[in-house]
């Protein structure tokens, strides 16, 4: 069985505060004790409010080309230096959207730049947005070692945002980075039920997960940001982001 | 707590088997009554054997389109004129692969077609191949209309097939029919933690779902097709694969 339950009574998360001693305190009020190949998985959110990631969009000035690609897609354009500046190319600008590529390497809207929850104290006026976190396999690994330590086990630990798809509506949730467990799991060359080679493939475990947590988070104002994960059924082991980052060169739809 | 639990001793389905009364079967033998809002999510691979879905390739002639496209994607071109009869429209062709816009509504590669795990009689063989259900929204209706009765509730079912994405490896279980559930849950306009509007907004939770049962199923040599679901956190409702449908005027990337 796999069993995914949500942290509660997560608190808001401010700038400089500290995850870890956070998370132990909400799996001792859930009744959880981390076990060896537990997984947590973590709303990007609380990462980038704990990084200090909000920015001020008074303190933005916009350059030329933000201007420009915000009068495309109706942004303001303030926003739009920002994803620019947490990009590596744009993919497509219309009317309300803007598809880039994130410096981390995937693609996505916005380049996941939040207005939405934002801290209290920011959210009495509309200046404030959230970015990725700089770094997240490598605050997830951070976490995970002080987890380990604390527990004295062996753990993964995944960070998600909520991205669209290409042909179907509706956000899902998405890997941006982890650590202790898969990314992909390659099936090429196992047998399949009846001796025949299988074709497919390489199944993104790490995004299945992804998309399981996501579905116990909540968007709204349920504040569920951390789910706790046992029975992944797959192996651990330090998998990267970059696994599941398709190369250009096989990429047909840029 | 949100509890996903394979189905035990799943019997090979061949066409004409009753599935619901195989499901009742290996629910007892895994110890599983099904509750109210329960959901079961299905492989599409034993939907498409009971409903005799496999296709012979020596009966199948190709068209000289089908030659043409074969030669392009390096295909077998009895395949491609299958993955052609099945499909509305066609996105890419490349060494290797054919992305089509699916009868059923969908983007996916091959149609969904499958060559692998095809019934032991015929895998002495490799002429064989499988097609999706001919309508999964269908199918899951009736074995719903089915189990529900059986068991006296008011459960959701949902069939999946793994998808690859645009601009990342490794595929993930998706919805490609579905019965008594939602499909999308819409955030717009509801409150985000401290009292700002949300800005996003739709979160596909049917494909969440698939995502997670996908996890559990494997997809070599287990055999896991029915996956129990406990703890789905969205009220049900009769949703349609329709919603999660991403409408051509909004496609960027056709």
């Amino acid at each position: 069985m796999l069993a995914l339950t949500p942290l509660e009574n997560f608190p808001n998360i401010l700038p400089g505060n500290d995850l870890a001693g956070n998370i132990i305190a909400s799996l001792t009020n859930t009744n959880i004790t981390l076990n060896n190949d537990d997984i947590l998985v973590l709303a990007q959110k609380i990462i980038s409010k704990a990084e200090g990631r909000q920015i001020n969009l008074e303190l933005v000035k916009p350059s030329q080309q933000a201007i420009e690609v915000g009068g495309l897609c109706e942004k303001d354009p303030r926003i739009i230096e920002l994803v620019l500046q947490e990009s590596t190319s744009v993919l497509r600008v219309r009317p309300g959207t803007i598809i880039v590529e994130h410096r981390l390497g995937f693609v996505c809207a916005n380049a996941g730049i939040d207005h939405s929850n934002v801290t209290p104290e920011n959210s009495a006026n509309e200046n404030f947005v959230l970015l990725l976190p700089e770094n997240p396999g490598k605050s997830a690994y951070l976490l995970r070692t002080k987890l380990e330590a604390f527990f004295g086990v062996r753990i993964g630990i995944m960070i998600i945002d909520s991205h669209g798809r290409a042909w179907r509506l509706g956000v899902v949730g998405t890997s941006i980075g982890f650590t202790g467990l898969p990314g992909l799991v390659d099936m090429r060359g196992k047998p399949d039920l009846f001796g025949g080679k299988l074709r497919i493939t390489q199944i993104a475990v790490a995004d299945e997960l992804a998309a399981a947590a996501s579905l116990m988070m909540g968007q709204a104002n349920e504040g569920k940001p951390v789910i706790h994960v046992r029975g992944f059924p797959y192996p651990l082991r330090n998998g990267k982001l970059e696994e599941l980052i398709r190369p250009h060169e096989q990429d047909m739809f840029r």
